[in-house]
């Protein structure tokens, strides 16, 4: 797999008033983000509302955003608790034609999933997987975190492609750039330090951010690698608020209020997740506006 | 649903070598759960490592439970992420002979399952279900913990009858029992409180202990209630050693060790789970002979 | 030291407006206090605000409390972050004729607070120490929790006489007992938990809650003791939400609330810590009238 | 108070064997650390074993300190649980001639240190220093996280001239950054984050890892501040996991067994906190190696 550069939205579900998928609001949204220079979608993902979805439902959202993607990559996110559904998930969305599985940790049994536990399982899934594996690290929604040892190990295996740290902690990605083998793809998993993200020579970030703002976190890197710091360091400043609101605050029904706001067909969220509180929508306004985007 | 009263073993999901559910070792083991006093059956709880279980076998596991209790009560856990596939598969469990679906609160966007989410989510389950619905608390697992007001308000709906609260803490359980109307079955679960949750006055317990050791489960419940509390204590302290073993120690590998031991066919834990180390089944080998188990 | 037997209020330090303590409040305090048949006073501990008092207001309390106290048991809370610094506090106050020392946890360097740390640092000072030491459990507060193991060994010192278990549960408390010696003072640390205790076995428990309710903490072990068991355990389920409320929910500022609405000279509580806001007030207030205290 | 611009060692304390601080070994540290380029010294910090010295020992480390200072700046790490005793210490540590205090965060009644109780507290303490005031953030050890809001408000003040924030969290740094007022000193408090924090504009940090490799951590923003941000960079990765292991890893007996290694008169760790075990050092040797540093 060649080194990923650019960013990667995880791709929002829109759902109607019904609590159905609303296909045509998700086409409409690729379509809108396909006319920015994304580097490709992460469909699946947290941000994708993936753990209330249907695998049937799944499945079409990996193949509506294959057909959509063009020469994009696509990432499915196809991690689930067993290796076992996870290999069979990931090999459907192989069939789709997804470029690579992003799965996440298992985590259930939280206290159970020790290094030995996490590598056998990334193990026997890269083993059977007909696409790339990447890990995807999240300990906000998982209370897992994967351990150096662990990703030292994992990152050598031939079918293990990448990573998703989205930990949010700048020391531990300095920690992980130690111990993987060049050419791994070591991807930051929120904008709240994508800047330092660059600055620290990653190349790669998949962050919710860039659903609804697309073009500034294009914009961050693009200012980097152009010898313009300061202007990327700017924007990154500008958008951190409203980064954190539609991450750490507000979670996925910020993000989504804030998408609509700014052009997206985001819908509803699906229960039991809630839409903002009146209250949270002015807040959400405020921080949008604060950060001139409305 | 009339009130429960007994011991329940949220019955585990014996496995083949090869990772699939050895379904004859399951029936197996009701046939001996059904020879000691029994309540009834969880089926597809924690301990049944449900989170493992694909629909077509947790179907079936439900269907081979109803068939093998005979006039016991089989509840099953039919929780999943979003309402709506929580909703469906209850639906199903009713369709094939479920008493009652005990339903883990959902958890993966913890941060945003406030009292306004969960009792959303609870009610609208509740509302569409052919069978009761009882809360599973489990913090151990989901990070979310139910709020005194979440269940006060919860345990007043009609087809709500009831709760596993597995948090372990006994004030925790003496104030849900301040707020919850007469007749809704309140059940501790684990056996690390048993006996405390017995001289509190509840009457019921879903308890992986029940699995390897029905007998005693239910002997420290008949002991209490004949008036012969040391008894009952005597015996709840001797087994307090092996219930945090197969419990906060092990986990369900412990658990599927000791069963293993004591007669049971525990089989196999399925990937990422993984079995005890030899030195871990040596400590438990020694924690089941101080108890006079072996 | 023999075997403690009843109630023992942690008691609390009065403050004046200026912040000075008042002396005579405390003395006026422990004047009512004794008019119940309480086990005896601890002196500077979580609830004194201890970790706010001057050395010389520490020895001060202690002369009081040792004056006042008449046959009863003073314990000392002189447990600071140092092991020498610990031992010189605790002879002061041994010298001043406190019967015992009850010694928290160190725990600022809280993840170098292991078995081995803590077991050197409890030794230590109970090697040195010309008083009996108790150790002082309360993970709320120090985020440090004694093992199985370090209790096991702890309890076995000669000068070691006892403990405080304020964690608040009860497997624990009976894991606990497992590993103890006879004649070793295990004693509960909440009234969150004391009729379990109870029944369980404890003899002796020191609770914020006998401040301001020393008669009904007294009364329920009495009443269990009698064999009352039925009397015993509605009166602890009457105080539970006042002991949630002047602990977990509102700490030592409830309680000052709470104990000057029930009699007793609570006065300020010294900053940082807050006094209670009106709605908090009335809260309080209410919770108290649910009980029948006001 | 000018803008601090460099590196500060929070200064760590020798004690000798017999428990007793070293001062000699003290001064020979200072005379050490004097040859490096270095802003200032924080003397009584977290890496000082601050919460073992007594008063006594207290004042004379700062009294030592501020003699060998010459003209560099002098922080007392002057914090404790009590307003009032913290005024106090801090007025003290003025007459000795430190130039302003770093103050802790209280922490022992966590779940009241709220944004009121800690706004009060500082506000209070920097009415009534004779020196400038600044905020130690340190959740590690207290659990407690200053907010956003706490520190938009109390970066206000007059009289509180800075803050350092050893949390860890570069993107906390940033909305830090975003409500502080210009001339407000924020530091970095660790150099987990060091390079990273001089690429977002921060000029000073306070820093354990500045104790044994003073040089290098001036080195990294001198070369940074003189566009040579490779080389910082570079130096930043080759120091990581030295800093990892006298911080997170080790903590302050890391630190004392990396500093004798490189130099420094570290000595004993006073008790309960115990030196590094065998096996511990020689893990310190080989990371300390790999650092090409030894």
């Amino acid at each position: 797999m060649k080194q990923i550069r650019g960013v990667i939205p995880p791709v929002l579900t829109p759902f109607k008033a019904n609590g159905d998928v609303d296909y045509d609001a998700y086409c409409r949204n690729l379509e809108k983000w396909n006319s920015y220079p994304l580097a490709g979608y992460l469909v699946l993902g947290s941000n994708s509302e993936s753990v209330y979805l249907s695998e049937e439902e799944k499945l079409e959202l990996v193949d509506l955003t294959v057909k959509a993607a063009g020469q994009r990559l696509v990432l499915a996110g196809t991690g689930l608790e067993s290796t076992r559904e996870t290999i069979k998930l990931t090999n459907k969305a192989a069939r789709l034609g997804a470029h690579a599985a992003l799965v996440l940790t298992p985590c259930y049994y939280g206290s159970r999933m020790n290094d030995a536990a996490l590598i056998r399982h990334f193990t026997a899934l890269a083993d059977s997987a007909q696409i790339p594996i990447m890990m995807y690290n999240v300990p906000r929604f998982t209370h897992v975190n994967l351990s150096l040892k662990a990703v030292e190990e994992l990152s050598r295996h031939p079918n293990i492609a990448g990573m998703k740290d989205s930990a949010g902690d700048v020391a531990q990605l300095v920690s992980f750039q130690r111990v993987i083998p060049a050419g791994f793809n070591l991807m930051v998993g929120t904008a709240s330090v994508w800047y330092p993200a660059l600055t620290l020579g990653l190349t790669a970030g998949i962050m919710a951010l860039a659903n609804c703002c697309p073009d500034e976190c294009v914009q961050m890197q693009t200012f980097w690698e152009n010898g313009r710091a300061p202007e990327a360091e700017a924007l990154f400043r500008r958008l951190s608020p409203v980064n954190a609101a539609v991450t750490a605050i507000f979670g996925v029904a910020g993000l989504k209020f804030a998408a609509e706001l700014l052009g997206y067909s985001a819908g509803h969220t699906r229960s039991p997740l809630q839409l903002l509180t009146a209250e949270e929508q002015s807040r959400m306004r405020q921080i949008l506006s604060e950060a001139q985007l409305i």
